[in-house]
């Protein structure tokens, strides 16, 4: 890297490329609703190609749709990447996905206005469709670029409407040429909020995100009788309300008792005929467990097997169940994350080691080269949803956090 | 009483009878929808009031729609009293209510035709909308018959269309002059199916009741924080679906701890957002207490209070209840339940005392008379269901029963 000069972010800049980009999609009540392959989302694009040409830098896009700026090095070497996506959920908020792409422009600005060269070149991505919220599966645009999905597979997923994502990029002139995946990067770092409470509870500034939680989703079913409530005595009953609830508060205790790595959720509880005297003769729940280790996320869920053979047996009633979903946890570069919370230290920010509780285009990338993220704090762990936001201070920390992450990774 | 034969009850002409009113409105799945004051209840009285008057019965409606068909005694006495009701619930089954009628039409029948002479009049009551599935409350014929419930009330009582009750009674010709409860009963006895599984557990014919459930109906409203399932820690949730859960294994297992006498059950449970992997951050549930002993029922109401205080404390949740429903136990008149225990066993039929776990006439008749019911068993416990059935034998059984029962209160 041949250093002619000190970078320096411009937080106004920063905030000024956020707020062009909250502009396109803006729901009444202050979000953002910015579907992928949508109007909004085209005009989203525009907008950032354009702030990538004004960069001087090379713009790609590729057959999925995702969209690679290069600030080019001085040495033909794997660039260093960063960057994250646009796309919003229905009635999203302004930061999720689209910090981590203004992030990566003000640092090619920065580095740009301090005239420093890097031989490596530095790449900002803009992934399609990360959030799933029109197109499935979720952080698609990423998990192509990977090879971890066929192109041709995701090119026909379906909307609601049965709009097909292959037409609807070519309608908002988003199918490029190039094969995903074609620069495979140096490294990857993504700079994102945390979408949960823990940085702002602990009164932490900056996250070293190490590894991502392992998801385990089933769907389960019970069928048991349905019975008057008055004169059906208790030891007469195949309560199919009873054992939903049993199963939550099993799912609960179990997270709660594992230890801090563990998660669990009952999310979604449906009884039938769901009547105030009726005893429950249906019921369907969700169970959504998580863990950064695999064999901890094992033993949780074969302790629900368990549990859910024990109360099929003592209620008299029949559980079936489903997997929806199960991925592995990711584990990040482990030198990565050090240089993370070297650059916080350097900076005079606090900081902690954690665990992604949401998925992200980083662990697609982590699949093809070494990748971590840095998470800075989110108001009240909210996230999807208009309320999203992060302190400008603990922005613009996330913001340098990545930028010296990103030097670092240049100069190797 | 004049006894001049042995009064035998006619099993065909019985069930020729529940035949014949099992066709007014059939439904597909060989159910009976046969909702108050519409057009097949107008058909069903109809049907009631012409055989009353082949018995030679003197026939009375009163203004709420009550039928009360008289068989005249020999004295100006009080005469015992008997019946039920012919509406059913929106997709019922043939025997609910029905049978409490055609028994006591049949046993009218048969004393006519052994030509038994008895001092006191034997009464038969046909009541009013005593299922509430149109219009609220339940019981609502006999309720006003005993003066629990203001005429003038009952008769501006609306249906899901806004129709009026009065009006609907006017309209199939069954809005009578008669003051309701101008007869007071001498006794009153009914014949019901049990609607719940103990008889038919316990291989048992007849059902002496001498009492009935006390009803405590409470909705709980949850409210605690809707958060991310994967980023949001155990330890910083307020899960309204945990919550939920926990409060629904506390009623049940509160009532299987409290003894034989006590019922608990959550028949609805509903969450928000009710996704997946969302915390849920609302949730309302029901909670339905019976106890035949008021003193148990009030013991568990106010231990699920204090649970919810605990609940509300330890996970951050703000728990609200609104009473829906408070019914104090009713106490059946003990010389009636060892008269039909007494007939049970002379008879040969085994016969248990028992609690009724549902509502009845006789539970409103018992404000203003000795009264006390006869139950048989159903068919896998099941009622309010295409699919009620009971045994004939066990029917016929019952029927002797009550006429046996009645003959002897005729004889007091």
């Amino acid at each position: 890297m041949t250093e002619t000069g000190h970078p320096q972010l411009s937080p106004q800049r920063l905030f000024h490329r956020l707020d062009q980009l909250a502009k396109i999609g803006t729901t009444a009540d202050g979000g953002v609703r910015r579907l992928a392959l949508s109007e909004e989302d085209k005009s989203a694009r525009d907008l950032v190609v354009a702030w990538m040409q004004e960069l001087a830098m090379e713009v790609q896009v590729d057959r999925i749709g995702n969209i690679i700026g290069i600030r080019a090095g001085t040495q033909d070497l794997a660039p260093v990447m960063t960057g994250s996506h646009i796309d919003t959920v229905a009635n999203g908020g302004n930061l999720d996905g689209n910090l981590g792409v203004v992030a990566g422009l003000e640092i090619v600005e920065s580095l740009n206005q301090a005239s420093i060269e890097t031989s490596r070149p530095l790449a900002v991505g803009v992934f399609t469709n990360e959030e799933g919220a029109r197109f499935q599966p979720d952080m698609m645009g990423s998990l192509v670029y990977a090879g971890g999905m066929d192109l041709e597979t995701a090119l026909v997923a379906t909307d609601d409407e049965g709009l097909v994502l292959g037409e609807e990029l070519a309608r908002i002139g988003y199918a490029g040429a190039i094969e995903p995946g074609s620069i495979t990067p140096h490294a990857f770092v993504e700079l994102h909020i945390e979408q949960g409470p823990v940085l702002e509870r602990e009164n932490i500034t900056i996250g070293a995100v190490e590894n991502l939680q392992g998801i385990s989703w089933t769907e389960i079913t019970i069928s048991g009788q349905s019975n008057h409530a008055g004169t059906t005595p208790m030891h007469l009953r195949n309560d199919a309300g009873y054992c939903a609830a049993a199963i939550t508060t099993f799912v609960h205790d179990l997270a709660r008792d594992s230890g801090a790595g563990q998660v669990g959720t009952v999310g979604v509880l449906e009884l039938q005929p769901n009547i105030i005297n009726v005893v429950p003769g249906k019921a369907r729940l969700t169970v959504d467990l998580r863990n950064a280790d695999n064999n901890q996320l094992t033993h949780a869920e074969s302790a629900l097997q368990d549990f859910l053979g024990t109360l099929s047996e003592s209620e008299g009633v029949d559980i079936e169940t489903r997997q929806l979903v199960r991925f592995d946890p990711v584990i990040f570069d482990n030198s990565i994350a050090e240089l993370i919370e070297n650059n916080a230290a350097r900076l005079n920010h606090s900081c902690r080691r954690m665990t992604s509780g949401a998925g992200h285009d980083a662990q697609m990338m982590s699949r093809i080269c070494p990748a971590a993220m840095v998470f800075i704090p989110s108001i009240n762990g909210v996230s999807h949803n208009p309320a999203e936001a992060t302190d400008k201070e603990d922005i613009i920390a996330g913001a340098n956090v990545l930028m010296h992450t990103l030097l670092d990774l240049l100069a190797t």
